[in-house]
């Protein structure tokens, strides 16, 4: 196990915390594998092997890579001698991790027929044997703890681009096959929107204590923020058709350069899942009705920002949304309610907070944009090892999401928690919430 | 049935043997459904969705193609309202016919996820039970008899291409998936090759008699020759290794302009399924060793042209080849031989033809890329209706090959055969045959 | 001089013939360049620089390598100790010929501000004083006669390509400037559209005697040819508006389907110089009415061939149009007239050929394009040496056009000449002929 | 004059110190002018045209855009009813502002051979009388002197950008010419580099004061700053050449994701005006011995932050920059100094500050990547109407730099100026200081 130190992880504060009793860890191990398979139930064969767009992964892919992790990063340096399920899988479900080794291209990985899923499948369950053999040897050490901790967050990620790949898959055949049989829920009239100011100062921005985070939300340190005001809710469906009836996508001003550089590439008229009736939209259950009171899903960054400027108001930074969620219950839609697509806001319980408007979806239902570029935190340290590779090499390029999604799993999420995509990335389940200057201070 | 009328199919004369019984003509349909089925016995589900390049389609879309077109060109005509079995499929499944109706976009075939190989396997049985309903009626039309024939040719071209597209895919993959087990033939040593002279002089070129060809064999016209010499056999991998070590790749001397450019773009420096250490290619049945007997295979036009030259030689034109198999037995390696490889030509009989040295592999084995671009005949008339699409709109940018391959049913090929690809087109099983003028004329 | 007898020659028949007296070979040489420079009059310094696409080149680049051909296949070849003008020049100004060396990539001719136009002129005019005093030594050789006449013709090919490639320039301004001012040659009505039957037969095509021909005009050769309807003029602007407006590009059935995947990728909806107006076109002479009289011009084969098939005719192969070219005067309206453009055919004299309706702008006004591949004629072989690369490596992907144009010098056609263009290509001065099979026979 | 109010323009407290005596701004106006025109004195008329890349523009286009600006931001709003000097000027040389109309598209700048270089020289002097009349006039208006201080500080960068674009022209050009002749600086040993420390703490960033500003330096601002450790000079090219030859461009390790792939697609290995001899480097001033002690130059924030990885430190943010560009002088080796390349830093004079050692090169040489994202200031506002197109659409996908380089006016930089580009441009002279955290605290 030695060679398991030599891998620093993400929190050394959470080291203590983390000295799991291995009969709960291996709970743990056992909770999220079943849920990546369950996840998979519904698929066909076939839906497991195609790669529709070079950002997107197969399915299989999805199971052998999380399946890769344990072998790379945990057995291999549990065991003296570790005799890898098939060599050749450390080539093919490598992602990105260049320290490991050479790796299949990512824009190939739809042309691997083989291994199929059934054998896949059999990788999964041997390294699960392997696993729980390892997690059941009474208590563990920290390093090990927190590899796998690290390596469950790792999964549950992958669960939530499964989702967002299979969508992205199933919309691109002319039969929209329903990824899921699920009714939408009944309507609900989503609250009017208002805005909720934030006094300025020097605050906290980053994660603190014990439990378990990505080394990009370290370290916490201190950010001076002007005071401003941020929306209440999430942008609606029916306020976003608002926007591209008014010519939205046809104005140039409302855009950033490279914004609207890419809506004239790529004929952006409407966001992507719409269909050109503007009436319905194609989620995980199939072709359904618009729903105007749930919150507008899959847009762009450059969409949520044009969106943002028609609208007279702005995205909110990070830390903006940092200090905001600190105020919101981490409650919300998220994969283990199983409606697979975004709700309306509900309707707030009597005003708590001394009376002021409670911010609703903060967390669950849609990932939301902010203006901050991907960038480390104030002396980051990329963890040691391979592992250094997880965050810290994709902080160009990239803006920040914050608050989790209806495909994200509940345990996932925290308010500190960093999601980063390129700006012109639609196939997530993006949405918008807007912030405004306070100009009155 | 009169709507079928409409479609005025390829040999006017082959009407009357056509004239079926209609029991032969349900037998044979039989057999060539089959005969598909059994290609894609050795396929688990993951390979049939695989679309590896623009120019190759995954297996369950010829499946699902070839079945496609017995509902386009026959049963819907044949029935007072004909109900498909999915009106969908008449769009997914539609390859190229314009005439037809709209279609799904070539590249896209491999996003297909759905409908399921079990589903497509569906579709096929329920077109296999109406159209043996229909060819269990007694004698039928010569109209229905001439399509039904071009429809099982249509099936014997997609049941090479279901080969040639799965070895592509597998050689994608880096685990080199073999498409099936079987041994390599025991080593022979090919002839040695020579080269036959044939006397120019008028000649008649293109289909004759009753029996069914393409409308691009025809119609027969007279041709002017000069005399020429054609090797008695293919070129071996041992004599294109003599090119690749001598810099073949390299000099641009050897190659047509945009040959010479493709190699350059595309880094070619040896053909496409050969391995880098130069001594073993990529089959059917796996990674093999490279047989010096055996016909080199998988070369463009461009690699087989560039080689005539660097061997003092030149390619055949179609007519040279047509006039020179009408003296070959029509027998040969061919996909019901199961040897899924091209082999070694075997030694000949004691002189046969007048001490003529006979000419081998002319049939089977690998198709041979000819000089001539594929162009109408003179007179050519493209059939009326859709089934005019099938090759008169690909005459232009293609080089015609003859011969067939080991990929090839047997019943298929005839010597006036014209198949026909782009120049840079490696993925069939084509070779080289060397011509040369006769310059003591 | 030795070395130039390294260069076999296209026609060795000519050889005799090109027995020059040096004064008359050395007056031809003046001329051809005179005629060169005089093309650029009209320009501006800037006008020599710019690329505007792959296909095309600079005015400068085409000077400049019109005169890197003397040094590299004649003057250095006639020293004992040649000293090239600029050595750098010799990769700056190689066209493709791999046989003499690397050269600058051909889509980055445009990068070249340096040298400048009036060094690039000082580099004729040294290369032109040396060139004179090779050519002024009373009787030279049949070797250099020969090259010299080669040279000579190189040049006025690049005479022709100077102005489509400054035509293509100019119309990809804004400004559409002028290459000239000219006015429109006066109104006049084409004869109608009729055609010429010619009776089959075996003929002989390809040059003969012994003046210049280039190596792709040999050897004459015995070809087979049905009888065959071809049209007595080119095809109008009329005519071609007729098939636009009956929506021509937008009906698949008439294309080639590489000719329709180019209509769909490229936008086609017109000839490349027709206004979107369809009522003007931009000519050499800026923006000008469209002449329903004049032959429609710079249309791809693609276009050409849909035309026909759109009004039921078809392209003559090379070998039709050389048939007919024999029974035409070989005169037209070439660039010497200085129109600038084709012209409306004039009406012709009284029935002359005993009755039959007489053939007009066979040469001259438009380079027809003929259904034929470029391929080597029967027992082809290029000249030795680099020269070898002048036409050989070409025969592939592209197909015969015929005739000569408005930009096209006078004395440099004949009809056995045989230009070549890929089909999609445009912005040459090409139009379309059509013929027709005699079904009589 | 009322519409120009409609401009807001940058800072609204420097409306006071704008108020110029009219002569005072007329004198400045023919300065900057001036200066265009004198960098343009070494160039061929062919120079002005050519476009290298999409990136860069011809000179002529510099020249005509830069003229465009003061027709139509100044002079259309300054008379009752203007007359252009050619209309069709304003859509070719808008650059990017969709407010004010339809542009001519970038990548096609390179294809305008007309207007001449003298009709934009003619184009220059007339609108130069027009503003030297407008200008003469005794006392203006605050909001004129606004907008036109503004012109001046966009021509000024499009000075520099005349200069980088004209070099990577140039580079492309296999002769390698020179822009201009001029001996290298004697030579300088760069003195050893050190850190300086400075103390972190709440701070204010942003232009303050009565002088002109870009909007983007707006507003002035709080920002919580940890202390921190920076390079006393910038990177220089033997500290580069240890990188690349310790083989930095083929080690993933120090890549950001985003710059390891554009390393592998392009093939970069080194900086990209280096030859591959590593000893040699391509200036204005022609192909020259690579200066050990000079800074590397042109290198994207890629490679600079790669290095930066690679040499254990990181790129500062942009406040960090700003603090300690306020601890040196604002002077250094700007485009005045005609060295046309970045020279050794100068041996400081005894320490200053203290013992504090100096900061070398702040300003000057070489534009000093950050890793800070182009961002908006909490509360930036653009500036209203067309001009508000000037900075604020660019605020993604780039990254900031600071400082000015040797091809900068002097007057043009400011501490708190920022220039941004797209993280894999090279053509600037953008180089490398270094940064690091001070974990002491």
């Amino acid at each position: 196990m030695a060679s398991i130190g030599r891998t620093k992880l993400p929190s050394a504060a959470a080291a203590a915390a983390l000295a799991f009793e291995a009969p709960r860890l291996a709970e743990r191990y056992r909770q999220v594998r079943t849920a990546t398979a369950a996840l998979c139930a519904p698929l066909s064969a076939e839906d497991f092997v195609v790669q529709s767009m070079p950002d997107a992964s197969p399915a299989k892919w999805h199971l052998a890579h999380t399946t890769w992790f344990w072998e790379e990063f945990v057995l291999q340096h549990a065991a003296d001698r570790y005799e890898f399920h098939d060599k050749a899988f450390r080539y093919l479900f490598n992602s990105y991790y260049n320290t490991v080794g050479p790796m299949h291209s990512r824009p190939s990985r739809g042309l691997l027929s083989r291994p199929t899923v059934s054998e896949v499948m059999a990788y999964r369950t041997r390294v699960d044997e392997r696993m729980a053999t390892l997690l059941s040897g009474g208590r563990i050490s920290d390093a090990l703890a927190r590899v796998v901790t690290l390596g469950l967050n790792h999964e549950q990620q992958h669960q939530e681009l499964l989702l967002t790949d299979l969508k992205h898959l199933f919309s691109c055949n002319p039969l929209l096959p329903a990824y899921i049989q699920h009714a939408p829920a009944a309507p609900r009239a989503a609250p009017t929107l208002s805005y909720r100011t934030f006094d300025g100062g020097l605050v906290e921005i980053g994660h603190s204590g014990a439990d378990f985070c990505f080394d990009n939300e370290l370290p916490r340190h201190r950010v001076y923020v002007a005071s401003f005001h941020i929306a209440t809710r999430a942008v609606t469906n029916s306020e976003f058709l608002e926007f591209v009836r008014d010519g939205g996508y046809e104005t140039a001003a409302h855009w950033l350069s490279d914004g609207w550089a890419t809506v004239q590439r790529e004929g952006w008229a409407r966001p992507i899942y719409w269909t050109q009736s503007l009436d319905r939209e194609f989620s995980l259950t199939g072709l359904r009705e618009l729903n105007p009171h749930a919150p507008v899903c899959h847009v762009s960054c450059y969409e949520a920002d044009a969106f943002a400027r028609w609208a007279n108001a702005r995205l909110p930074t990070e830390f903006e949304w940092e200090i905001a969620a600190a105020a919101a219950p981490q409650a919300g839609n998220f994969v283990e309610n199983q409606h697979w697509h975004p709700l309306p806001a509900a309707h707030p319980a009597p005003a708590s907070d001394a009376g002021l408007p409670p911010l609703l979806q903060m967390f669950g239902d849609v990932w939301e944009w902010t203006q901050s570029a991907y960038a480390p935190y104030p002396g980051y340290r990329p963890v040691s090892g391979a592992l250094g590779e997880y965050n810290g090499k994709f902080m160009v390029n990239q803006l920040v999401l914050r608050g989790g999604s209806c495909a994200t799993p509940r345990s996932h999420i925290r308010s500190t928690y960093r999601n980063f995509f390129n700006p012109a990335a639609r196939w997530q389940f993006s949405g918008v919430r807007l912030a405004r200057d306070d100009i009155s201070r």
